[in-house]
């Protein structure tokens, strides 16, 4: 297999209320977003809610998703559990609806030493039906990825990429200077703050939340910085610096960004803005910050 | 529904292998603690490692100790989930195994603020047919429930107390002057090395995962604080940290305490000491290390 | 040199202004808190604000307080610096004043190992002129003096004791199993909160910010808890929390607890409440929440 | 004042003993830097070690550095503590030696507010003699300059640039987006990884470390990155990360890039490798290996 690279969105996963999925809503996003050129989708991801979702809405979202997508672009689906018998069973759905590749943090409620963690993701890749891309994702599960385990994994034949969303660029760096030669090992970056950047220094491509509503952007962003036009990177930049400055940090949550995106998609008529617990949707007078947010953007609200 | 008050021993989760239970060691684990005369009994855990488990053995590990235990002492279950229509699920199938009560710590994946902890939880207690006790385990899930947070969940006729694992004794000692006067809200603290000055102080009992192992000397400790016999207390207590840092400490990991204890019931002949991933069980020099601690405290091992 | 036993205020550093000692003030002070029982003095600690103060103050204040104490108590120095001469040099000021002993908490800003704290401590209690007690700050130092760390420092001659302000207790615990018998070393908590359960469970004394507002509160909790008395503790415990929770927490500040100490003693005519930067001192709003919480302890105002 | 641009080494503290300057590396060490091409030099930083050393020391340093460069290149000093006072002399020190410019990161004891910080840097940009750079270190200090903070303190007119030493780029894209525009407004990235990434963003240079030893190398990469040329920019980044893996991971300490810097240093013949306390130099065997890292890199040792 060779590397996917380009702009990979963590698609979110439209909900209508607790365990039940926007299914127009689904439709409409992944179609919004081929259309926008992305190279792959990414499901169930932090971006997807997944922890917050019963596992059957998550196996009826992959099959739905991979359904519609029909192979016109791969499907990443994330497995990130602390159970590791549950992760493979999510996998093997995955495998059996089309997905080409499984993605997975550390387990995350205990947190697991570098050593454990060999371990962990050795079983787990051995036990896998599809190619496993690890995720560092110190923020949710309270550990980095040390450079040196990411290394010794790398050469594990099933484990294929790593996905960092730390914003921390020594770190990341790092794995460029050890991993970034290797064809066969992708680097993504998730912050999309940092996808113009990274692609210039090395990097396969982004896992970009904001790619959910304006996929287009992204790519340009990735294009611009595989032909090395900076000018073009920081006219770009100075547009996601934009969305992330004015759609995602409204309020003072944790979940802020979750929130901004899932009503941005709702006011521009894409899919419903449901969050499963322990999120809830922005109220109006949030909706209508972001609603001006999206309109200083350029965009028309029709939600 | 009165407080239970006294020792509710976190019972750890007797595995043969991966998506396996040890059956007999469930069985002998539970008879051994029953007959130390612990006052209930605390199912899947930190200790129990609950999160590492599958679904389906977590269902089943509560139905087969419910079974045995049958009414003699209360069973408590942990229904900490990222996902809050998995708790209730598993509430349910807890109600009908016979349990009294369900343990719940915050959602652990992405962190909430205190206002969407107290929406979580409130929503949760709405929909769960048995009571709640709140887990406070800022560890593993990254967020205290803070005492306002607390009191404002407390009056939630479903929600009826507290277990606290921070080790915090200003955050307690915090609870213990709002809320300790209250017969209908219990509080009950994790860290066995606490439950004599918790006692002393007003709190309503320990879930201290060293009851697993000597279950008579976490309730001879119960009973003197209770009495106010300080030196019994004292002299207890010399034996509590005793276990605590000979048994607990082994190996630089996390989840040193987690191995140490399996380690010892295994010693002991209880249960086989299997971990689910990510963790591992001790190997033969940490195992011995394990021995000779158990036998200065004068145990017998048979395993 | 036998243990000092008891309360010992953390004393607050009374200012007028910038590098302005409040002279009167810091006389009323020290005599509020010596007719109030206390055992002895800590100067320059964390709720004296010594980081913030200047070199030249810090000398003045140390000065006069030893003069004006005149031996009716012990004297302690806190002389906690990043850098080890500027300790020694406050020392040696501090031994030619009159104090007893210094107290140190770890180098604050490049967080050092356990191994470069035992180098470091030894290097320092080498040169000191006078015994040096440890003080485990963790909040503000980032890095915990580790049981095994202390264990190896206390058997350094010149090193006599350790405060911990740390709340955790199973820390706290973990001292007084390892050390808590020898005559020699001292261990002292720092939150008043824990000063009760801690002199139950074989601690030798409080260092407690609220000795400086009530100081025969706190000694009154130090002798029930020597006596045993847990009626008494319970009592006392009632009281020192209401402080802890309506004195305490104004504003939503790290530094909540120095501004409120600072605006309460003013409040009670004893010394002026100026802050040194970062820190500003309670306006209008603030102070009249310290003013109804000093009421409903019955206190009568005068500021 | 324009602002600087470039590479400003963060100028490591050349020592023989406690309180003792080693005045021959000092000067060798200005001369390396400045025949390397440094745009600037930056005394007192983290690198500097300036915590640890006596205040003597300091202003020793500051008036012996700047008489040598002796104009040739702008001179700042890092003023950082946590008295405002002594921060405040320390910089008039520094003005009358011919510094041209402040650096000081938040007071790190005690940690401010957002609120507290804007007032505390006010306080301290209203009396300082020089302009005044912030400086974000939230690992040492336990706080972030919050972006909204930063665009609030760069209306000071006496504020006039940040360094940022999280290697958080999320944070630093933000400031980039915010600030970048404005001439009068420097923007500095502490880690070398990332001069290159930054300075093609918009950056204005780099406070890097390894520009002690290698400054020809970092004023390169600058050149390069202004240039745009990538090519050229990844090719000095795969050296920059050889330093950084193999001179700065040295032991497990959160010292190691420090006492790695300082061990090049003395094999390379331009100054001692003491440190001042809580750390300690490298003994032969890790010496050893900086040895190693350095022949790799084809530089010949002396020392």
């Amino acid at each position: 297999m060779t590397c996917i690279k380009g702009i990979i969105p963590p698609m979110i996963t439209p909900l209508k209320g607790d365990d039940e999925l926007d299914l127009e809503g689904t439709s409409r996003l992944v179609e919004h977003m081929l259309a926008g050129g992305v190279h792959a989708l990414f499901l169930l991801g932090t971006t997807g809610e997944a922890q917050s979702l019963t596992y059957r809405l998550r196996y009826e979202f992959v099959e739905r998703v991979c359904r519609q997508v029909a192979g016109r672009v791969p499907v990443l689906v994330g497995v990130t559990d602390t159970s590791l018998d549950e992760s493979v069973r999510l996998a093997e759905h995955a495998a059996k609806c089309g997905a080409v590749g499984v993605v997975a943090a550390a387990p995350y409620y205990f947190a697991p030493s570098q050593q454990e963690l060999i371990e962990y993701y050795t079983a787990l890749a051995d036990r896998l039906p599809l190619p496993l891309y690890l995720y560092n994702m110190p923020s949710h599960v309270k550990v980095f990825l040390e450079p040196a385990t990411v290394k010794t994994l790398a050469d594990h034949p099933n484990i294929v990429g790593l996905k960092d969303s730390s914003a921390n660029m020594t770190y990341f760096q790092t794995l460029i200077y050890h991993l970034g030669d290797r064809a066969d090992f992708a680097l993504y970056v998730g912050p999309e703050e940092l996808t113009g950047e990274c692609v210039l220094m090395g990097a396969d491509g982004g896992v970009n939340g904001g790619a959910n509503l304006f996929p287009e952007l992204y790519v340009a962003m990735y294009d611009a910085a595989c032909k090395h036009d900076i000018a073009r990177v920081r006219e770009l930049q100075r547009r996601i610096m934009q969305i992330s400055t004015s759609i995602y940090t409204v309020g003072k949550y944790g979940s802020s960004y979750l929130k901004g995106v899932k009503c941005a998609l709702s006011l521009m008529g894409i899919c419903d803005d449901y969050l499963s617990y322990p999120y809830r949707k922005f109220r109006a007078e949030e909706r209508n910050r972001i609603r001006q947010a999206l309109e200083a953007l350029g965009v028309e609200c029709v939600g």
